[in-house]
């Protein structure tokens, strides 16, 4: 697409978030019903605005990931405005990965149906401690090598829209075998196969994911050769390739959601008077929402800044989704928090959905790597870009002399 | 009591708590129940633990206000501790300004039931927009004079604890009659009176307090004069008297919850691995539970401070319950936010309750008067005692010349 | 120039700075005299990085404003950087608004010479309190109209670079006269001009700026009618057109520096061992180089996108210039405090360079309007383009009923 | 001395600091000649206001420590008021060892001349790296037995106020000789003494110190028994005794210029209009006094409960004292930088001196333990603690099943 037609699709996306979705939204903390969500999936897709970001031959709007940012904020406005458009977690960073990674009849078969919403689907990563968590590595979930395919034992925990999802992708520890890394494998597993447990249930303070965030178990699945996702062997590095993005897409859609509060926070600041003052006019609330303004715009910078680099080089991308992802994490926190405090007591009752809102994404400063994680990440990769600098000739900065 | 007797007391406390009462604890975010409320009562009477801070002579132990802040703590520690040892908002200040400003008969009819834990009670001062809220003077709730009493009229709203309560103190506008200041005045209504109308309720995000945060309606209510609280005219006047250690005492539970989160997350950073260490060894952890302690201790220490200065000089006292107000109420959202960041995932679910904690503190930052408030009212008193200063001789500092 | 160009631009102009103007620095504190920066940047023309910013015809390499960010913060990585590549405070900005405002013959008696590094300038707005500072339209100094000119009378300060300065731009106000607006007028004035006074100086804690920043006193200087400076009336309009740039370009070098310290403080955690482990592993030092990096990339980002909106809508890149100022001149004030922290005593001392830079950065929070006067213009333009979305029939999103 | 004496001394002190040593203090940054300094002591004296701290037999006021806080924050109040008063660190912190360590005849040597004001004083303790430092049981210099004493060899750096000073206490490390632990012992030594080199300085960003940060080596420098401070052996248990107060006096002293800080920014918010408001009456402004009015009285409250701590329970105070010094090192630090905001322009020059306090406080997050040390050794105090809790039965609150 040009920018004047991608301005255009943002456009319609605002317009069709604004005009048709935000009044068909539940109350705050409710559900959003199947019958609902396909009514207004159709809308969508005689807007035009259904599925921007997947590819065109399986029925995408097919734009590249740095057109994303502006759509996706469009979309989060509404916190069921991802789930209409199709771009929600985890299904939007499973056809990524099942995009690049993927043969033609896994395309076909899993990404499809996906693309279409026809079904949801699950990224079967993180595990119970000790297992797979803010370290990877420690993946205890292990596929055996039999004849025509693996067998998968394990138990994954936390895992994003199990419940009612028709397959997982599922990450598991393989052995070094027929000239592979020894390492981790990615799975295509119908979550109704011989073997599957979904549950139990896990129950988290946001529910903006439809699905839920169950245990699920695998008791010896048998998955066939042809269900391997990528180049056995590799799957730590399709993990990157899945999270830099995705960890991305969360920012955007949840700035999407902080823009939301903050607008709520300008409208009551220009209709409540205090002490013979509009509140836009008294200081302690020019103060709260300027703040907003950088976190909002911030955010916006860097998760462009971000999203360029992905495409252009994915590895560096990647690193620095890190960083986009504290920041944002973090920022659209405080914008929400800001806009709670100007709404005062409303803003902790259901009567306006705010204290809703912060507690949906309370948790992004945990999921997909924790603020603190990422932090240690970040810390690790300056002290080591420095250190090839210094190596390469680079002047020591640091040196005092009596 | 003497410093010993008060520290056996505080010791008491915190064993019967920690003994008693949290193994009865509800789950997450469920009420107490009346029941095992009045059990674990009868209990903390057996203990000698109950009312601590209610006068001896209607059953209390009548430690005075500086002594409150260990005990309150202590009983903080569970989110349900308070309601125990009946020091629990709104009765804990409705007894303190009952006590103060009630004549006898009053003190028997009321004050002696609540703090028996016989009935609850409730402070009705908030109103809808554009009454009394963040600017108590804005009250448009009135009494009018007659015969051997008033006429009571108006609408309050986010009336904590009026569900299921015996008796609310109304603070209504009263005509300068009588020799009396044109002002407000406090009233004692029964809230089965003819003309209450309590409800709908407001569906607030905390849920501590028993009895909900209805609207309250009064249509014409008569309040005989022997129902009068305190000297007419003096009703703002009395608003400080109860706010003061209201908003401290609030302070004090608040951060026993805060000790609660923090002491989970130190269990947690003890029990888990990550990388190879124990997290209570990982830097970036130290950090966070580095902050929390500084947290802790520092809002211990203006509690403390305002406590006696409370006792000592009322006046003061309530300008610096601002200052401890403000601090303790952001210092107990960042520790339990940080013992929540410490658990990681499990911190958002239900499996601990540090999400439900940071839900019921989250409102404290705007009951109350709003950061922003009394930020605002810390600001204009240091202004103007500054300006005293300067006019009883000090040296303007600010002076330059070219 | 293409992407590849200005890539190698920056690289050329890193390599510069490292290896020949980092090598010729003055001790901390201590001026940059005029020979070194003379024999600098005659090495800096050679190398083909002087004047970036500036037009090609007058002797710059002319790159657009959106391509400035890497190489001035290449050229800010050392204190004297921008001054040895002329791209420097008040000068850049000044060549700016010359090009854009000027005449043909203006461009050949005061820009050019500028551009070449012969003269050194000043812009002078800022006056005495209550005249014009933070808010711009309490211009006292005043133009009266003359034969074939004006006649300037009022007293300027802190107008950076005066002392040795050619010439400066001097913003008054004028009076609506020959159908011009009523406001402010931009004047070119020699500072040898009959009637101008330079000084008394005012001393600063930062040391970047050579010319200082001294009062400047008009008394009844004459201004031809060829020195006026763009449109008169327009002085206003024009202030803006160069402080949204000049504000961006401190923004760019300042990063530049922080980076610098950021090195520095990378290269102590690699060199320093503390407790048995080198400092570059231990969390708590890590948890603050992680914030420097999400400082410095936020940083640079909101600067990219705020210079990408100078080029394509430079009224809305104005607007969006105040986030970028305020956030990039709090950021880097955070990054050097940091790098001073994790350089421990040394960081105090004069042994390094870090506690001179945040000096001198600290009045970067001041300069060019307050953090405070920016966040409470960025509050207010929240509030009116939310008001006219309101208005032009986007829902209100703060209505709650009972 | 009563609460009434006391109250007195503190007005009395007030009143001195502020009608006699403000009158007479140096330009910002200048030091404090000898001369106008022992004028001033003079009148200290006579005022009855001087070394209010030190014994009463050595010609002190006698104050015990728990009372120090307001005299010393009023002291504070102007950078020279400890010094006139003798409430100045190094030396202060030495009275206090010299007394509970020290026997009659050192009483008699070093504490008298010392409390008098005659001499100034040392603690040599930090090394340079890998020595003590951070961590002070890297300790390198050495003191060997020899027949009647030691004889001490080392290099000492940052080592406060030594150039002038008459003597020094020496941390050096000691053999585990004749019944007493190994470990480290302090010695009293002349710096006049054979052997002893002072120098080269250490230029540092604060001046408040007379006598600088130099080096000082000591070679072969011979110590009689006589002049062993304490018990051989007990070196780092007596750093502790020392370190504990000399920290939270520290934070008074700071406190009390973080004050004068604020009196100047309120006094600016009082005289200065912008917009057409009083500065104190916007919310912006108000907004920066009331975060520092908050700073300012946490300060006060964790110094007074760690006074408190160390006169009640010394080791329980030498652990708070961590968190009172990085609390008050940071508040005041912020303080300071938002008085320098409030002043604008003025702010960061010569004409006012908050700039120069701004540096004064700085080195205060990194001296006597950076904020990062402390908050480490705050994080294991706390993690140790709750071990211990859990180990005598305290019920575990981190468990999570399934």
């Amino acid at each position: 697409m040009s920018p004047a037609e991608l301005d255009d699709l943002r456009g319609r996306t605002r317009a069709f978030i604004r005009e048709v979705v935000l009044p068909a939204e539940p109350g705050p903390g409710a559900p959003l019903d199947d019958t609902t969500r396909d009514a207004l999936r159709a809308k969508a897709r005689d807007a035009g605005v259904f599925a921007p970001h997947a590819p065109v031959e399986y029925g995408g709007l097919g734009i590249p990931i740095d057109a994303w940012s502006p759509v996706f904020q469009e979309a989060g406005y509404s916190p069921i405005g991802p789930a209409v458009l199709n771009i929600m977690a985890p299904d939007e960073g499973n056809m990524h990965l099942l995009y690049v990674a993927g043969t033609p009849a896994q395309h076909e078969r899993y990404l499809a149906p996906l693309v279409r919403g026809d079904v949801r689907s699950s990224f079967a990563m993180t595990e119970p401690h000790p297992g797979a968590g803010s370290d990877p590595r420690a993946l205890s979930t292990a596929a055996e090598r039999v004849d025509g395919g693996w067998r998968l034992t394990g138990q994954k925990r936390f895992i994003s829209g199990a419940n009612g999802a028709a397959f997982a992708i599922v990450m598991a520890r393989t052995p070094g075998v027929e000239g592979w890394d020894e390492g981790a494998t990615m799975f295509l597993l119908p979550l109704d196969a011989p073997g599957v447990t979904v549950g139990p249930d896990i129950h988290t303070i946001e529910g903006a994911i439809a699905g839920g965030h169950p245990y699920v178990g695998f008791d010896g699945c048998l998955v066939p050769d042809e269900d391997v996702l990528g180049e056995p062997g590799q799957g730590f590095r399709y993990a990157q390739v899945r999270l830099g993005p995705a960890r991305l897409t969360h920012c955007m859609r949840w700035l999407g959601l902080a823009r939301r509060a903050h607008d709520t926070a300008l409208d009551r600041a220009d209709a409540r008077e205090l002490f013979g003052s509009r509140l836009r006019d008294l200081g302690v609330a020019q103060a709260l929402l300027a703040d907003s303004v950088i976190d909002l715009e911030t955010s916006d910078a860097i998760i462009d800044k971000t999203a360029r680099m992905l495409r252009a080089d994915p590895r560096a991308g990647e690193a620095l989704s890190s960083v986009a992802k504290v920041h944002c994490s973090e920022a659209v926190f405080r914008v929400i928090d800001r806009a709670v405090q100007l709404c005062g007591g409303d803003g902790v009752t259901d009567a306006l959905p705010l204290i809703q809102y912060l507690n949906e994404v309370r948790p992004f400063r945990i999921y997909d790597g924790s603020s603190e994680t990422h932090r240690w990440a970040i810390a690790r990769r300056a002290a080591s870009a420095r250190s090839r600098e210094v190596e390469a000739g680079a002047a020591r900065l640091d040196e005092v002399t009596p």
